[in-house]
């Protein structure tokens, strides 16, 4: 865990430098616990959204997508429960006067423990000044963020920024089983922006007010349910599986009852080990049996008849829902925190030195290739310019003439550029250029107009 | 004029009936111009991203990304100016109450008689009640929708949902240009929600709270904005044309300087003839010159020098930013409705009939292919689900074997599918499938193994 926690730190720190997230509002002090995607991350976080995207709609004869609003009607959040239930205990520090999470606090003591607290709270230090039985009462908070339409700020045009994208989702299930013709079983994905006004973020890209969800509502016949959550909890598992993550990073975390969200029948998490301080293991994905509370409840409260005929057997009835719902900026996290390693390389003179690498599976790679003339010289950087130019129509590819060669291997290592493509004073010669592979570092001479066909063959599903 | 506003019309309908764009919250009523895309809308708008993207950032070595938050720190938006200048004047008709956006009113007299009204408001009848004289003196209204972090709802938590992504742009430019290692002219683009408290929502999705823009910061060296403020104007005229919109259907509007924004030496809109009622010509992309406007006012509010250096010439300077911003969502109304035809085709009696067709281009096509079995049966279905899902690996396809063929290539046609693969009897001797291409109708035998080669070769780019 030592190593895990220090893993982090030098990602938060090679994340900035390189382009991949920065403290967002950096150069007015910063914004706690907000980022902003650089170069490099919006072409990772684009890479997740896409396999997701792929793997969870496109492919899928079953699963058809939507993008619907951040800002939903009012009556929305009333129904579904968020309004009165989307609450968290928040307790703060009598002593230092930071706020916490009070489940938060008993589940670290229980990972830590093995049990709960004796008496609760009364039996915590704070975690941020050491003071005993400093706790107050926990009070309840609602998580929702509130914004007012129209010209007068008043009630008349309160609104919420969603929490979740799953409600827009169930608002809409009748317009899209009718217009894409849909039967149940069948599935609806959505990726988008959602905010939570949590009282604790923290932990880098982990927990933020502002995050972005790749969220899929499948519509199952009541008595089907248990088997088909079994089924997404299966084949979310295998995702991340698929794309890289070692299995023993990954683990199943099942909800006690007592401890179930209001709408859920059974909530199975797919945590990482992220290996936080206090809290190695941290939720990845939730899939949840939701039942048919979001489609009943907003069948009552809309007047809309929500329920599905299902003709075969003259049968009518409101769906269960199950519910694979991913946080993009987890998921990225997760990606690199598990793709990053550090090995040996030989350097120019020979001597092995230390060298990082970032392992992603080549289709969440931010940048698919780079193109390095040997050295800035006015023969071979226009030839590789065009080389990168060519390449740029298919992916995303850096041109980077800057230093020597092996520097320049170093600095696509260790942001998991699959190939380096090498155009050296021979090739002015053989027309052939140096394709070094990011893993084994092993180089293979091809033909400068076969360039993009051996990439391609390499590059599956970029 | 005329036959645009009924384009517009039948356009609304088919958006909702095939899944384009539904009203956003239907079962509870709607909420006020705001809007839902379905299954098709999704894939309609991610490819017309994905397109501005490639343009714009992946294709071009001076050009990178970013994705940075909506809710940035307070500070960002009182340096922008945002807090004080972003305002309308709002008026409201004392007969209905209904408000109104005063230079909404003037421009649209303006429009219609070639002249302002002589004496402003006074003039101008009311457009929703008829009313003359009715309206109130303007009062300046704040754009920006607030919000609240934290526990407690008061100004130390204010915050403000971003009206444009430009300013999540500055504030980052350093550490962009620093870890991307970028000289000037490079450019910073961006795809994300904005959120604005319109006075006047409406026009389907021309005009709604919460929209999607696409905006790129290009930095110059002052002295050389002029010239490259022109080079954007025709650079992103081209996409559009390149796209498919045709060239009588837009324009270009300088506007008048002593309506230019605070940031502001010139502006040119690109305006498309969308035919509202009332006006026309409506904004669908602005291309601004902000001068050194952003950089400096950051530079001083936050203390960090935003100035760049510049090795050559050994000189220091504030860059000049040159901004094309456009609309995802007025660039998707723009190509539908631009694609958008009627002709003829025969019906199932050879008799010619109306035919609904959507000429997009197949780069946005939200289905690149149907394959449709000719009837229900047990031995076409079979072949046809499996072409359909080879195809799904490289692009979102579609599987359709209900009512008659002729009523699913209407089905087709109208949602601007370019190719629709039809598995017949014949296919079981010969092992070939029948290809009809959109526009033409025409139709082509290929070998079921080479359909995938046969449509790579017709659909470059998707």
């Amino acid at each position: 865990m030592a190593a895990k926690s220090e893993a982090m730190d030098t990602l938060v720190n090679l994340a900035k430098r390189r382009g991949l997230v920065y403290p967002s509002s950096e150069i007015y002090g910063g914004l706690r616990a907000s980022w902003d995607y650089g170069p490099l991350g919006v072409e990772l976080k684009s890479n997740v959204k896409r396999q997701w995207w792929r793997a969870m709609v496109q492919e899928r004869e079953d699963i058809v997508g939507l993008d619907s609003s951040v800002i939903l009607a009012r009556e929305v959040w009333e129904a579904s429960g968020h309004v009165k239930a989307f609450v968290d205990p928040l307790t703060e520090c009598q002593s230092c006067h930071k706020r916490f999470r009070a489940d938060h606090l008993l589940e670290a003591y229980e990972e830590k423990h093995g049990r709960e607290p004796a008496t609760g709270l009364a039996d915590l230090a704070c975690p941020n000044c050491g003071a005993k039985s400093s706790f107050t009462e926990p009070r309840m908070f609602n998580g929702l963020l509130r914004t007012y339409l129209g010209p007068v700020q008043d009630e008349t045009g309160l609104a919420f920024l969603r929490p979740e994208t799953a409600q827009g989702i169930f608002i809409n299930y009748m317009n899209v089983q009718q217009s894409a013709r849909k039967k149940v079983p069948f599935g609806i994905g959505q990726i988008g922006k959602s905010f939570r006004n949590e009282i604790t973020p923290g932990n880098f890209i982990f927990r933020t007010r502002e995050f972005e969800q790749m969220e899929m509502e499948f519509f199952v016949k009541p008595g089907e349910d248990e088997q088909w959550h079994q089924y997404w909890i299966d084949t979310r598992m295998q995702w991340y599986v698929d794309l890289g993550i070692a299995k023993d990073n990954l683990r199943l975390y099942e909800h006690p009852k007592d401890k179930l969200s209001h709408y859920s029948k059974r909530t199975v998490d797919i945590e990482y080990r992220f290996g936080f301080q206090g809290t190695e293991w941290g939720e990845l994905e939730g899939v949840a049996n939701r039942t048919d509370y979001d489609l009943k409840t907003h069948s009552e409260a809309s007047g809309t008849d929500l329920s599905f005929f299902e003709q075969e057997n003259n049968e009518r009835y409101i769906p269960y829902v199950i519910e694979p719902a991913a946080g993009v900026d987890r998921a990225l996290l997760t990606f690199m925190l598990d793709a990053y390693s550090e090995d040996e390389a030989p350097n120019a003179k020979g001597k092995l030195e230390k060298r990082a690498v970032m392992r992603l599976d080549p289709r969440l790679s931010p940048v698919k290739a780079a193109v390095l003339p040997l050295s800035r010289n006015s023969d071979l950087s226009p030839k590789a310019r065009d080389l990168a130019a060519r390449l740029r129509k298919r992916w995303n590819v850096e041109f980077d003439d800057a230093g020597a060669i092996g520097r320049r291997y170093r600095r696509q290592d260790e942001i998991g550029t699959p190939f380096c493509v090498t155009v050296d004073f021979d090739t002015l010669e053989d027309d052939a250029v140096t394709v070094r592979e990011r893993d084994t570092m092993s180089q293979e001479r091809v033909a400068l107009d076969q360039v993009e066909t051996y990439l391609v063959e390499r590059l599956p599903g970029c």
